[in-house]
Protein backbone atom coordinates (compact mmCIF):
# COMPACT_ATOMS: atom_id res chain seq x y z
CA UNK A 1 0.00 0.00 0.00
CA UNK A 2 1.35 3.30 -1.07
CA UNK A 3 1.20 6.17 1.83
CA UNK A 4 1.65 9.48 1.87
CA UNK A 5 4.98 10.73 4.48
CA UNK A 6 4.48 13.86 6.09
CA UNK A 7 7.44 15.31 7.11
CA UNK A 8 6.48 17.09 10.12
CA UNK A 9 4.91 13.99 11.48
CA UNK A 10 7.72 12.01 10.70
CA UNK A 11 10.29 14.70 12.62
CA UNK A 12 7.94 14.24 15.50
CA UNK A 13 8.81 10.76 15.99
CA UNK A 14 12.42 11.12 17.37
CA UNK A 15 14.68 13.47 19.06
CA UNK A 16 18.03 11.86 18.59
CA UNK A 17 20.62 13.96 17.15
CA UNK A 18 23.13 12.94 14.34
CA UNK A 19 20.74 9.79 14.11
CA UNK A 20 19.59 9.96 10.33
CA UNK A 21 16.27 8.26 10.08
CA UNK A 22 15.19 6.40 6.93
CA UNK A 23 11.43 7.18 5.95
CA UNK A 24 11.69 6.17 2.02
CA UNK A 25 13.40 4.28 -0.82
CA UNK A 26 13.32 4.97 -4.26
CA UNK A 27 15.70 3.30 -6.86
CA UNK A 28 19.05 2.78 -5.00
CA UNK A 29 18.74 5.23 -2.42
CA UNK A 30 17.08 5.77 0.61
CA UNK A 31 15.31 9.50 1.85
CA UNK A 32 16.26 10.21 5.58
CA UNK A 33 15.17 12.85 7.98
CA UNK A 34 18.14 14.26 10.63
CA UNK A 35 17.97 16.25 13.48
CA UNK A 36 21.27 17.55 14.43
CA UNK A 37 23.67 20.49 16.32
CA UNK A 38 26.71 21.01 17.33
CA UNK A 39 29.40 19.83 14.98
CA UNK A 40 30.42 16.77 13.18
CA UNK A 41 33.13 15.11 11.49
CA UNK A 42 35.24 15.84 8.56
CA UNK A 43 34.24 12.38 6.08
CA UNK A 44 33.64 12.10 2.34
CA UNK A 45 32.15 9.62 0.60
CA UNK A 46 33.91 7.75 -2.01
CA UNK A 47 31.19 6.75 -4.25
CA UNK A 48 28.01 8.78 -3.16
CA UNK A 49 26.49 12.05 -3.83
CA UNK A 50 24.75 13.44 -0.88
CA UNK A 51 21.92 15.80 -1.19
CA UNK A 52 20.92 18.07 2.19
CA UNK A 53 17.60 19.93 2.37
CA UNK A 54 17.05 21.58 5.28
CA UNK A 55 13.06 21.62 6.82
CA UNK A 56 13.81 23.63 9.86
CA UNK A 57 16.47 26.17 11.33
CA UNK A 58 19.84 26.77 9.51
CA UNK A 59 22.78 23.93 8.85
CA UNK A 60 26.46 24.95 7.58
CA UNK A 61 28.15 22.27 5.40
CA UNK A 62 31.95 23.40 5.77
CA UNK A 63 33.70 22.71 2.50
CA UNK A 64 37.75 22.68 2.45
CA UNK A 65 37.61 26.01 0.32
CA UNK A 66 33.93 27.67 1.53
CA UNK A 67 30.99 26.89 3.79
CA UNK A 68 27.59 26.52 2.69
CA UNK A 69 24.82 28.21 4.79
CA UNK A 70 21.83 26.99 4.04
CA UNK A 71 18.01 27.63 5.83
CA UNK A 72 14.65 26.60 5.42
CA UNK A 73 14.19 25.27 1.31
CA UNK A 74 17.58 25.53 0.21
CA UNK A 75 19.35 22.39 -0.23
CA UNK A 76 23.27 21.46 -1.49
CA UNK A 77 24.56 18.42 -3.28
CA UNK A 78 27.89 17.35 -1.76
CA UNK A 79 29.36 14.81 -4.46
CA UNK A 80 31.18 11.93 -3.61
CA UNK A 81 34.97 12.43 -2.71
CA UNK A 82 34.01 15.88 -1.44
CA UNK A 83 35.10 16.18 2.25
CA UNK A 84 32.76 18.39 4.25
CA UNK A 85 31.35 18.66 7.87
CA UNK A 86 27.89 19.85 8.72
CA UNK A 87 27.84 22.17 11.51
CA UNK A 88 24.52 23.22 13.06
CA UNK A 89 24.86 26.45 15.77
CA UNK A 90 21.00 25.41 17.07
CA UNK A 91 18.78 22.39 16.22
CA UNK A 92 18.51 21.60 12.70
CA UNK A 93 16.01 19.40 10.71
CA UNK A 94 16.73 18.37 7.38
CA UNK A 95 16.36 15.93 4.85
CA UNK A 96 18.99 13.52 3.10
CA UNK A 97 19.00 11.75 0.17
CA UNK A 98 21.58 9.65 -0.29
CA UNK A 99 22.33 5.80 -2.01
CA UNK A 100 21.57 2.84 0.57
CA UNK A 101 25.37 2.23 0.53
CA UNK A 102 26.21 5.44 2.22
CA UNK A 103 27.73 5.12 5.78
CA UNK A 104 26.98 8.67 7.46
CA UNK A 105 30.17 8.95 8.58
CA UNK A 106 32.29 8.15 5.32
CA UNK A 107 35.81 7.31 5.19
CA UNK A 108 35.35 8.01 9.00
CA UNK A 109 34.69 4.66 11.34
CA UNK A 110 34.33 6.15 14.78
CA UNK A 111 31.43 6.73 17.72
CA UNK A 112 29.61 9.27 15.65
CA UNK A 113 29.01 6.17 13.27
CA UNK A 114 25.39 5.11 12.63
CA UNK A 115 23.16 2.27 11.58
CA UNK A 116 19.94 3.89 10.41
CA UNK A 117 16.75 2.98 11.48
CA UNK A 118 13.85 3.05 9.81
CA UNK A 119 10.39 5.25 11.46
CA UNK B 1 32.55 25.05 -7.38
CA UNK B 2 29.73 23.80 -5.56
CA UNK B 3 26.72 25.97 -4.62
CA UNK B 4 23.14 25.92 -2.78
CA UNK B 5 20.21 26.23 -4.32
CA UNK B 6 16.82 27.62 -2.94
CA UNK B 7 14.07 26.19 -4.04
CA UNK B 8 12.05 29.65 -3.93
CA UNK B 9 14.39 31.38 -6.15
CA UNK B 10 14.41 28.31 -8.55
CA UNK B 11 10.72 28.30 -8.97
CA UNK B 12 10.56 31.89 -9.66
CA UNK B 13 12.60 31.60 -12.75
CA UNK B 14 9.92 29.67 -14.89
CA UNK B 15 6.19 29.83 -15.54
CA UNK B 16 5.01 26.67 -17.71
CA UNK B 17 3.61 24.24 -16.42
CA UNK B 18 3.77 20.39 -16.70
CA UNK B 19 7.73 21.18 -17.65
CA UNK B 20 9.95 19.91 -15.15
CA UNK B 21 13.45 21.45 -14.41
CA UNK B 22 16.55 20.45 -13.50
CA UNK B 23 18.13 21.94 -10.56
CA UNK B 24 20.54 19.62 -9.60
CA UNK B 25 22.02 15.58 -9.86
CA UNK B 26 23.32 13.37 -7.76
CA UNK B 27 24.14 10.01 -8.62
CA UNK B 28 22.21 8.48 -11.33
CA UNK B 29 19.14 10.79 -10.54
CA UNK B 30 17.93 14.37 -11.34
CA UNK B 31 16.34 16.79 -8.72
CA UNK B 32 13.42 18.99 -10.72
CA UNK B 33 11.03 21.14 -9.77
CA UNK B 34 7.88 21.36 -11.58
CA UNK B 35 4.52 23.80 -11.90
CA UNK B 36 1.41 21.87 -12.63
CA UNK B 37 -2.21 22.92 -12.65
CA UNK B 38 -5.36 20.87 -14.17
CA UNK B 39 -4.91 17.09 -15.00
CA UNK B 40 -2.28 15.28 -16.34
CA UNK B 41 -1.89 11.79 -17.99
CA UNK B 42 -2.37 8.58 -16.59
CA UNK B 43 1.39 6.29 -16.97
CA UNK B 44 3.72 4.06 -15.41
CA UNK B 45 7.92 4.21 -15.42
CA UNK B 46 9.08 0.63 -16.06
CA UNK B 47 12.40 0.69 -14.30
CA UNK B 48 12.10 4.27 -12.74
CA UNK B 49 10.21 5.17 -8.86
CA UNK B 50 9.78 7.99 -8.46
CA UNK B 51 9.39 10.67 -5.70
CA UNK B 52 6.86 13.63 -5.27
CA UNK B 53 7.38 16.77 -2.68
CA UNK B 54 5.10 19.45 -2.69
CA UNK B 55 6.83 22.74 -1.85
CA UNK B 56 3.61 24.68 -2.11
CA UNK B 57 -0.31 23.65 -3.01
CA UNK B 58 -2.22 20.82 -3.21
CA UNK B 59 -1.09 17.98 -5.87
CA UNK B 60 -3.14 14.80 -5.76
CA UNK B 61 -1.16 11.55 -7.42
CA UNK B 62 -4.23 9.57 -8.64
CA UNK B 63 -3.73 5.37 -8.28
CA UNK B 64 -5.95 3.01 -9.92
CA UNK B 65 -6.89 2.23 -6.34
CA UNK B 66 -6.90 5.31 -4.10
CA UNK B 67 -6.19 9.08 -4.43
CA UNK B 68 -3.11 10.96 -2.36
CA UNK B 69 -3.54 13.90 -1.53
CA UNK B 70 -0.30 16.01 -0.79
CA UNK B 71 -0.22 19.38 0.68
CA UNK B 72 3.23 21.43 1.46
CA UNK B 73 5.75 19.09 3.45
CA UNK B 74 4.38 15.88 2.32
CA UNK B 75 5.58 14.00 -0.26
CA UNK B 76 5.21 10.43 -1.79
CA UNK B 77 6.85 7.73 -3.67
CA UNK B 78 5.52 5.81 -6.75
CA UNK B 79 7.10 2.76 -7.35
CA UNK B 80 8.24 1.39 -10.36
CA UNK B 81 5.54 0.00 -13.01
CA UNK B 82 2.52 1.77 -10.59
CA UNK B 83 0.21 3.46 -13.25
CA UNK B 84 -0.13 6.89 -11.39
CA UNK B 85 -1.86 10.08 -12.65
CA UNK B 86 -0.70 13.64 -10.89
CA UNK B 87 -3.93 16.25 -10.80
CA UNK B 88 -3.71 19.49 -9.48
CA UNK B 89 -7.14 21.64 -9.21
CA UNK B 90 -5.17 24.76 -8.55
CA UNK B 91 -1.21 25.46 -9.40
CA UNK B 92 0.82 23.41 -6.88
CA UNK B 93 4.78 23.73 -6.96
CA UNK B 94 6.34 20.48 -5.97
CA UNK B 95 9.80 18.78 -6.28
CA UNK B 96 10.57 15.39 -8.11
CA UNK B 97 13.27 13.23 -7.73
CA UNK B 98 13.41 10.67 -10.76
CA UNK B 99 16.49 8.91 -12.31
CA UNK B 100 17.87 10.66 -15.31
CA UNK B 101 16.15 8.01 -17.65
CA UNK B 102 13.01 9.27 -16.68
CA UNK B 103 10.14 10.25 -19.03
CA UNK B 104 8.02 12.55 -17.66
CA UNK B 105 5.02 10.35 -19.64
CA UNK B 106 6.50 7.25 -18.80
CA UNK B 107 5.29 4.64 -21.16
CA UNK B 108 3.22 7.19 -22.96
CA UNK B 109 4.63 9.33 -26.13
CA UNK B 110 1.91 12.27 -26.51
CA UNK B 111 1.79 15.83 -27.18
CA UNK B 112 2.91 16.14 -23.44
CA UNK B 113 5.91 14.11 -23.13
CA UNK B 114 8.95 16.88 -22.98
CA UNK B 115 12.67 16.66 -22.69
CA UNK B 116 13.09 18.60 -19.41
CA UNK B 117 15.49 21.62 -19.08
CA UNK B 118 18.36 22.76 -16.91
CA UNK B 119 17.35 26.10 -15.17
Amino acid sequence: MIQKISLKEKFSLFDEHWSPKIIGELNDSYVKLAKVEGEFVWHHHDNEDELFLVVRGKLTIKLRDQDISLKEGELVIIPKGTEHKPVAEDEVQFLLLEPKTTVNTGNVRNERTTTDAWI
